[in-house]
């Protein structure tokens, strides 16, 4: 499936974190940068994300803020 | 300030095109990675983002999808 | 891609209209419920979006809310 | 309270399970169709939600994505 | 209807501007303190907001983000 | 840093609970109203968010709904 969210880097799990609901997934888009997705447990569980696995970071265009200094 | 949103990642802006209420911020990230930012025209011009100025992509970690092959 | 959303729901489009930058599509996911998804243009584009076509309504969990009344 | 949410469909609850401080709220929209929202532990128990009780699923046109295949 | 949003505040409308197809309201939640608010010019119509009404605003704790000097 | 976001409102953290992996974070934004932010542990602990504290409540103009009775 073909998406409209705008924003889609691929990237590599470096850590799995799940809560008693929520988990916390952190995933590395490149040397350094590191993103972090608060998602379902269930998501976790249905897409078998796990450390080690490619993953895509999804962020629809109106959920990104910008900031200067 | 520090905000609380874990996602925050340091770019430079390619692209500012405005609408009638909404604009399109494009930053790029990395060599080739471009993140589009849906925000107010009256952001736009308080911040007075454009083209060539650094920004800082900002996403909410609950705003974060995973995506798998 | 498998993605992390919990809501997909398959649909017909049955409206699309483009703003300047914000685009309106209007999915019908069963007989008299309909869907509005505020988009960029640029996804319609993309996704070749237009009245009649297929296409699965995407909600993260998180931005779901309950009514009661 | 009439509110701005483009998209409100009533429904049934089928679960109600309660994390630490996030919920996770099914909801049936009509037969199989299931939508998940995840909301405080707080709201849960302020609109006393639970399982065979009716609700409203209620989201934000500018929350919605659209995928194709 | 009562919702689960946490986050509800009674306010005065003091500006709706409509753009192609995305209006931005604003809206007075105390003595200086405006809030704006992005939203369908559907929702605009179908509520009749305009200047000089009550109106609430309503946001879920989940889009909340917290900053520090 | 400067932020696109419409929304930024100084206030008071009266209280802070956190979760095994959400916490929920309620600051005064003026006499009896209270925000409630739903954000990450690892916001808490970095931004050091404890109650009595100052905070900025910080919310896109795109994920403000209107409320009308």
């Amino acid at each position: 499936m073909k998406i409209s969210a705008r924003n889609q880097i691929l990237g590599k799990i470096v850590e799995v974190v799940k809560g008693t609901t929520t988990a916390h997934v952190k995933i590395d888009i490149r040397g350094g940068t590191i993103i972090t997705a608060s998602i379902t447990n269930a998501a976790v569980d249905d897409l078998q994300l796990k450390a080690g696995g490619a993953a895509t970071v999804i962020v629809k265009a109106s959920d990104v803020m910008v900031g200067v200094s």
